[in-house]
């Protein structure tokens, strides 16, 4: 009996039903049919350019794969799991639309080349579309942070309270972090937009392709310069997913703070009922499950890159099936991080700041201690003995149970005579934050000028992006 | 207006939509359905034997668990995603089938105990499953050995040759690595069979329930001992990634190998038409792409693995959202290896081996220098000496280009007089490996040996798993 | 020129420097020495039994051995990196000091089952030591929780304050997490204490040696089943690995709490100035930097596993030198495992419980609701009914801001007849805790039984630990 | 009893010497020591510039440092684990030299953004390194590559034979992989050469600091634009391992093309004596130790990038003491890198290809299917038809055991008429790789064209690296 795949002509047995299903990508690579033919497209209408197909036969060809792209697009397409991927589901489904001249689709072509370009495809499109989400964030950071750019709360290392802030320069803490993100993604569109196409199976084609008109009409600036690389690189999704664990530890490390910050305990930020879920067996809960999950999130996305790294590594040249266990980790990274960003909009969006309880807490003295080291330092002490200065004065703070802003100025010249009499004019955190007026930190002033950088750098990406990706 | 959740009491704001979509679990943990009804069975009957259930009640529930069950099996339950998941899908839908009495079934239960026991019964269902495949494959690998006993191939080490064996030997080496595999699984039964029921949310519950019964009726021989563990264990879902990690290793070595037998250099196994596929551009390629997704595939066990480790990562006591992101890298993992398992079975049953290409390979007469160098030893020479003394025939053999085989009993002489003149005896593959009569040795008597033992261990590693699993 | 490694006699040309250094493992393999010089003692009294050494040579090596041994713990031995590893650089020392009856020590042994006997016995005395360390810590979380069973605080779910537990009940959690960790120690052991020794290269040997005597005087049970498979195995450090991954994971959590509890905003802990440290810069500054490290250490666990698994997939038979870097992730996984103990052990002796501020916290009436949820189940109302009614109940409270202890009976029975007049008694903390009289819940009679059961289960793996560890 | 620390001051009790042991970070960070006081010679310029300092205090700073730097690297420096890092082992040493002028150094600064200083001048160090590391290999990679442009070998998919290529053009397939990994690098120091320094330890400075002439001092062109991010952000050593990790993937992939090449069933490659290792048992072993371990180092470069994400989960702002642990990975991973790419430009340099292994390898017709198909499509057949005649073509040809290059112009006409008689110009290889002029393919023309640009690309990511690093 004769194997009826589409390679099948050397096969005499037909393949097994279970080695079918195991090897089939159908039920996932589906998602790239859109890529798969906006490829095929591009790679027939060179092949009229070039002569090798008759107008004819290309524009039977363009409305064959348009007409299955409609299909595709109303849900009506019959995916087949014995046509294995979307490739051949797509080039069978030709077949019967248009006859035998779907044939010469193929030409010049291997499915090796082909994946790899329909991958690249898609990773341009949820890059694009990742750092699209990244600026709406931001800019939802920063239309929040301008609001608090007055108001104090403690800043915390070691998750003990240290020295106060304001709360904008919180805000502004994620959004550098988001910034960089999002310029990794741009960088890496320098190694997605290249299109491996007439790389063949993995040495070329002897057929008298146009590899640059193709990757010009599918706004790719470069080509593969080794075809033997190009059927096998997934560097770009390795680096892609690379930048998704970054995001995903921002996202974790900030869903971690507002979690604790939504505590009883802490009780900085509170959000509406929309945005909680319950208890089934306590009827007074209100939990922010949508925090957790995207604090816990993170870990898929740093097992997809895992995953993928496993894959690669000690492949050996050129194109082996292994590879086709790439686009799970890489769909699943990038539907992640993309709801993740979607609901973290919306927390940023509906959180609710108790700035009165935020104050209470950066009103403890303690946090002033930096604050006494340093005046002394501006009368010439150094520094470290400013600091042993005002550590033994702490000691005795907490010894005496008597908080530093109920001390005289006597006092504190009792452990050095630098100290002035306008003490008490440091130990207030308002004074505090505004002292700090140095490039990068928590003075209001600062943090204004730091808002107003925060959008121009903004902005300078989103020409960047549309300047990377104006081809398309 | 107020949240319809069955937890919605409290809440004024309805969900919000993307929220909904985002928390809900329903989309995969309809998986658990079974284990979930199975579960609230259990605890129906035992709140009914506890006088919390009145017995029309009791019987009403299960018969309304009952329905519901076939209409899952049937596929015609209708999951709903505002319903979250596959625990309040179940709920209410048993107030639509039998109405308010339904309301009595969550009485000193919580979704948090809840979902670890449907975790529990659905890892121990696959845990057997998985040992059960383990015990077929292994079967499988000994009847194959019991033909290959006196096939002789080079063993290799550093991928270079180094020693022949006889191939049974070589399908034991994976043999014995599926051995640890199972008795790991079996193992481990003892630290997932034990019933959180009764934990609540995290603190138990005041209502007198019978936790031991419940374990029982479920065929679990113990209960957990603290509820704010329970609630927030998943140290057994680790512990089967783990496992299964490692059979993830087992199988991708060899694959890996036979991906190398199988190449035209090598030539030593190849397979029917119907477990390989060809290329859509190369009319003659034939490619082991089974064994090359079976190798891929233990990247994504493995990033299952990590990821559930970095979720439960520094999370406090005790249940937390985060949590709900156990069931896919579980589920997946569960499905990777139990899949390849199902292949790497049938590669085993297809595979035909090239005993004349082994022959061939395994005549090179360099892999009998530690046979020449034992000889010596033999002869009262040091192991190091002896050892010395065949390296340079092997130095000369190179040089003169003469292999051993051909060299006569004088030549071998001049390197050492120890050498007797039998030595052509030494020379032969078949009385390389016959001499290797040691325990665990590729000699033929010592290989059928382990072959009688593995089945023995087979045998009681079934005993075992049916009186592990009895109770059920 | 000729190599003068001890290999070295088919090889014409000298070791590159560069080479030398790239695969010398002796700079941390030297840590197996005390092992590889058991496993040679056992080896060589083996031989001598079996008349493959005369008397007074195995005396001569034993002697060797021994003093090789004295000048190793003495930090006298000339280790040298051209002998690239620890065997080889105690076979070249054995011959320095015992001459050419050195070079009989090697026979019927390769490095290749050589370093797989050393690395079990190494993962044999750190499985043995680790457990050891658990039952400390263990011990020690007993003996503080008997003080604290009535302790009252607030339970937690989602970082939410969730029902009132009692602190003896928190630190039992931890407790049950580290039975686990020791139970799956104990397990493993069946897999490493297995004897490789007589596995050769890869095949055996021809020689007639006593694979089960060396087992039986190095304490081993059992000797491995195949040769191919016995100097390739790495499972047992995996499994290893594993293992220690699961008591990461328990310390970050337990860690993560500690750090939150020792936070202004908790003040449930805090520890001596002896177990914290300051800040370079802000003088006032007292952080819990030990529990940060632990918490944060997990990370090069779980990363010495991944590194382990990515070693191990796709290798094929036998010995493959990447099998060296096994060593690394090997012995840094057990010395940071090993150190987070003994510092965990430390913090659970040296932590000051706020037992007042736990209290307080604990009052809140919130914690209350499923309390008075399951009064009214107690009175024949489903549990679904009465979560909805208490749940309007504490939306009326935070909307009317009057907290639930302070309303009247027949406030409550506005919203319920059923609520009875004694409904005060139910809103209390300590009420409640008593209440949760369930096997495994909080009530301080359950936590007492269960500190006993506690107790049990720790001597009985003690026993077992010592029988299974006896023959050494 | 007072705490001894430079930050003891409100410290009462000593700290425990486990607690120091075990938080001590000086036995690694040493490392950091070049780096440490790189920065407090340009923060001490600066204090002074800024009226800070006096110049005499400035000068004794800098004299203590500058003095300290000698005493580093003549080894001499007495390193101490109670001063716990390298900060304070080198804050405190300069006490010793110039006294208490010592203690004005630290003012306005954070043992904080100090190491987040350091590790920035260390990564961009070995990015640098790392990056001309890969100009050497790849400059290596196309010398040789050079030569080969005439050398048919087959190309592999599958690791089955698939078509002839010549071999500069596998060479340059890693060299392209290579370019990448160099332009990677590139891009990520605009994310490194960042100054944090003026952060403090979280909030900024009172003090009047100059932060971007400490920033051009130090030869970076930025400084962070927020200082609870900059204190906290360790996103440029994931960054960097990320790209290592690639790096690893690719010398993974490399290794293991050439350990098979290296294969007596391939016998593509072998290598000087000097590059292989021998084995204590079997005298005729001479293995590829440093390919194999270069393969095997892949997974703790994985690791590495693991234990980095998994400690950057979930911290919370600002500086967490789990931070401390990102310096053994980093450190681990660049030696690791770096040591393998040395040893892969030895092996690039040392490689013996053996041409007529290949030529013959290359020479199987089957190889020429694909021209076969080609052939046809010329003619106007449709490629699907072409691959399904050429496909029964094959099957005959396994049948009849009549290799194609054996059959006449009539019997391939049998198969399809389109077939001309100059059937047997195409059925060569040399024909085969010449056919492929398309680029990126595998005709010498093209490789020859492909080599020019490599040179260009390499040229001018040089200059790029010189630019970005010109300011140092």
């Amino acid at each position: 009996m004769q194997n009826q795949k589409l390679w099948g002509g050397r096969f005499r047995g037909k393949t097994s039903a279970t080695v079918e299903a195991f090897t089939a990508s159908i039920a996932w690579d589906q998602r790239l049919a859109p890529y798969d033919i906006q490829g095929s497209l591009a790679h027939a209408q060179m092949l009229q350019r070039q002569g090798l197909l008759k107008v004819s036969e290309a524009r039977k060809i363009v409305q064959g794969l348009k007409a299955i792209r409609k299909e595709i697009d109303a849900g009506r397409f019959p995916f087949r799991e014995e046509c294995e991927d979307i490739h051949m589901n797509i080039e069978a489904r030709l077949f019967e639309k248009i006859g035998a001249v779907a044939g010469k689709l193929h030409m010049g072509r291997s499915r090796n080349d082909q994946v790899a370009l329909d991958l690249r495809l898609y990773v341009r499109d949820r890059t694009i579309q990742i750092a699209q989400s990244l600026f709406q964030i931001r800019e939802r950071l920063i239309n929040r942070a301008v609001k608090e750019t007055e108001t104090v709360l403690p800043g915390y290392t070691h998750l003990q309270r240290a020295q106060p802030v304001v709360l904008a320069h919180y805000l502004l803490a994620y959004e550098s972090m988001l910034t960089r993100d999002t310029q990794r993604l741009l960088d890496s569109l320098a190694r997605v937009q290249v299109s491996p196409l007439g790389s063949g199976a993995l040495a070329g084609t002897s057929l008298p392709l146009d590899r640059k008109e193709v990757a010009r009409s599918l706004g790719f600036p470069w080509i593969t310069s080794n075809s033997l690389d190009a059927v096998s690189d997934r560097d770009f999704v390795v680096e892609f997913l690379s930048a998704l664990s970054l995001i995903a530890v921002h996202l974790s490390r900030w869903a971690e703070e507002w979690i604790l910050w939504n505590t009883t305990e802490f009780g900085f930020v509170d959000f509406p009922d929309a945005f909680c879920t319950g208890s089934s067996m306590m009827p007074q809960k209100k939990n922010p499950d949508v925090l957790e999950l995207i604090r816990g999130k993170s870990g898929r996305v740093f097992g997809n890159l895992m995953a993928l790294l496993t894959l690669l590594k000690g492949l050996p040249l050129s194109y082996n099936r292994d590879l086709q266990e790439d686009k799970e980790p890489l769909f699943d990274a990038a539907d992640t991080v993309s709801a993740c960003l979607d609901l973290m909009e919306q927390a940023i969006r509906l959180a609710r700041f108790h700035r009165e309880a935020m104050r209470k807490a950066a009103e403890d003295p303690m946090l002033l201690a930096t604050d006494l080291a340093e005046s002394l330092v501006k009368k010439g002490i150094a520094f470290r003995k400013a600091h042993e200065i005002v550590g033994k004065i702490v000691a005795e703070s907490i010894r005496s149970q008597r908080p530093l802003n109920q001390w005289s100025a006597s006092e504190f010249k009792r452990f050095s005579s630098a100290f002035g009499n306008s003490i008490s004019k440091i130990l207030r955190s308002e004074a505090s934050v505004r002292s700090r007026n140095i490039s990068g930190g928590t003075a209001p002033a600062q943090v204004r000028r730091a808002l107003v950088e925060a959008r121009g750098v903004l902005h300078q990406q989103e020409i960047q992006l549309k300047r990377l990706s104006k081809r398309r």
